[in-house]
């Protein structure tokens, strides 16, 4: 139920049978859909306009609205006149009722933010992930950040949901362990999820980065921009993308939906590790095009350096570069357009989704001369052309889109209508 | 509800917002999951066993099996002894209770099937699609044809759910029409839903094969294998993928999910019409195979030629040679063999599903070759090994996949658990 800040249990296939629903499961779930509605109406919404919003009888809303104010997840907000008859009451969402922490774990600085309900950045602080770090010292570190922020934000500890952590995949779920990430050495097997909660005391969840940076616009984006099928392009120091079909995540079998590395996107261009050419891993990275643009000439001081904030620093001078005109700096990253194009042709084919997000640290500096490409190239790519349009934009969340996204996994695994949470759990033998 | 044979509307997303749900549509969830479970279970299952597979309540099974008995979709099928107590009666799927025609509309051969509800073909029918006959003239055969196969089984009308049509992508789900097929000159904007519906006085669905194709794995295949999540690699004229999430089947805002013909699986491989190399249109197709075959010296009658007839003939002799250990059609079919590893591991990496099912008509003939490559191949590319295993096998229906799934779409709209029929409806302004 809303309010005890504990995570739902999630069903589990049994022996490849469906289960079925009962009354509180559909409670809950219409809990979460009014609890949406009142959230992507920073106006506010009557119960009247609920009830024609969501399709649930006037009686219902009235029950779930009560439920929701004896919890503080929503406010009553003054009345509006509406033509003959009564006022109607507002219902607005209490921004303070609930808050949720997120730790972005990422292998040159590790973002933890403090969330409230409307998805504001209520405090934020970055802390370094020096590679030479050990898991343990970073898992700490995480913890006191977490520990300094709700102290300092004043909140009460009662309305904190829990943290999250956002990590590059790939994740072994039931562990909550991340898996050998290419980026961040020293990492293999490490159960984030179980130290930190033993450290902290908070309900942990981990995601990928990708999956969290999808949630995050799904949750924390202007009203209505989550909503719907999208694919959420993460560019980090990978790259990887974030699912959403019908405003749910598709995390896959075991929590590693996303992995786009190895997707072909320049058919003539490097060799890969996988044994092909031209894959997103060897042509899209921010290391990839730094390195694309040394080829050329493009001159950095760090030229030919190969730890991770040398490149961090390159790729800022490349965007600066192409930004000011710079033509050698605007070649490569038209090419890489291109590129970003093919692989979200690629996706959107395969899915058929309204619209695509572009997103991450990466992007933030780019995006200007990204979207000045990618949109044309990948509608002549479309296989759906003329049968529905697709939307193209950035993300509004910047550079902090996965901490943002790790600390909303908690709200929407709470408090996010989940078909899958209609479902009744099965008994583990 | 059950036994009307009207197909459910499903909701519309209204202005971003998700719907609420309410007993009715709580019942018919809960109706759906238990007739599953039995469909699943061919020994047949006691309520007691029913309500431990789904979750339910003794009262919700006893009420629920009892519509069902009354609907004639289940039938009481003796008594268990089990333990002291009294013996339970077991409940079986009644396979007469409700029965769907399928047509899939292909550029070589157009097969009609009439099925049951636990999925056999009760009776078929191909007829040719001579590329020269109008659009007109093959929904007129087709309608014939279906009412022909209807009135030889001498099954009771009011037992008929609808009929299906599975054709090549794209198409307009809204005019439920065909969007200009490549390998369908002629078809451009065909409305064969309403035309279909005007002559036979049938409720129609159309969807594309390679949808069709996966709700057929879902619907009709061994039981346990239709569920968690899979892609469907379909090999037609075509290829083109079906995707399941979570026992349900991801079809995309305008239904065009699955297409893959412009994924690159050959870096090194042929320019291709999107002005990318290597990819799967013009890498894996019957088509494409054939010639490289020929290329590289293979020897047919219709060497050279380019209409599906002859490619068909070639392709089929392509196999046969390969089966029968000729090096140079083997070394054609590995090559092949890679690529659609390849392909599968752009798709699993992406949706990380619990398996993968190779199928449709020119995969039957090469399925033993496939087999002893794809999966190999596959493992080293996935992202999740390690993590998970990833099941690959090839579709047990054969070449009739297509026309299978085409009715199978009429029985899983009407019959199978749909989370979105749980949403309450939008009212459309």
């Amino acid at each position: 139920m809303v309010g005890d800040g504990a995570l739902r249990a999630l069903p589990l296939d049994g022996a490849g049978g469906r289960r079925g629903t009962n009354l509180p499961a559909m409670g809950d779930f219409n809990q979460s859909v009014i609890l949406e509605a009142v959230r992507r109406a920073p106006q506010g919404l009557s119960r009247v306009e609920l009830a024609e919003a969501t399709g649930l009888s006037a009686q219902t809303v009235s029950n779930i609205s009560r439920r929701l104010l004896d919890a503080d997840l929503i406010s009553e907000a003054g009345k509006e006149v509406s033509g003959p008859g009564k006022p109607r009451t507002i219902l607005r969402l209490n921004p303070g009722g609930r808050f949720a922490l997120g730790a972005h774990l990422d292998p040159t600085v590790t973002t933890v933010v403090l969330l409230d309900l409307a998805g504001s950045v209520i405090a934020r602080e970055r802390i370094g992930t020096p590679l030479q770090q050990r898991p343990d010292e970073v898992i700490d570190a995480i913890a006191a950040t977490a520990e300094r922020l709700l102290i300092d934000s004043g909140i009460d500890r009662s309305r904190l949901a829990g943290l999250g952590v956002a990590a590059p995949g790939p994740i072994d779920p039931v562990a909550g362990a991340l898996v050998g990430p290419p980026n961040l050495q020293g990492w293999h097997r490490v159960a984030v999820r179980d130290e930190l909660r033993l450290r902290s005391g908070m309900e942990v969840v981990v995601d990928k980065d990708v999956t969290a940076a999808a949630v995050a616009e799904k949750w924390a984006a202007a009203s209505g921009a989550g909503s719907g099928s999208f694919v959420f392009l993460y560019v980090g120091t990978g790259i990887g993308a974030g699912i959403v079909v019908d405003g749910e995540v598709v995390r896959g079998s075991a929590d590693n939906a996303g992995e786009v590395g190895h997707i072909v996107v320049d058919p003539g261009g490097p060799e890969c590790t996988c044994g092909s050419r031209g894959c997103v891993a060897v042509t899209c990275t921010p290391e990839a095009l730094v390195r694309e643009w040394w080829g050329l000439g493009g001159r950095s001081a760090d030229r030919g350096a190969t730890d991770t904030e040398a490149i961090d620093g390159a790729f800022t001078l490349l965007a600066a570069e192409a930004g000011s005109g710079d033509p050698l700096a605007v070649l490569v990253l038209e090419r890489a357009a291109m590129r970003f194009a093919r692989l979200l042709a690629v996706m959107t084919n395969l899915l058929d989704v309204d619209r695509v997000v572009l997103g991450g640290p990466f992007l933030t500096p780019i995006s200007a001369l990204m979207m000045s490409t990618v949109p044309v190239e990948l509608e002549g790519l479309r296989a759906a052309r003329g049968i529905h349009p697709l939307g193209v934009g950035t993300s509004a969340l910047g550079d902090d889109v996965a901490a943002i996204g790790a600390a909303a996994l908690i709200l929407d695994r709470t408090l996010s209508p989940q078909t899958r949470s209609l479902m009744l759990p099965a008994i583990l033998a």
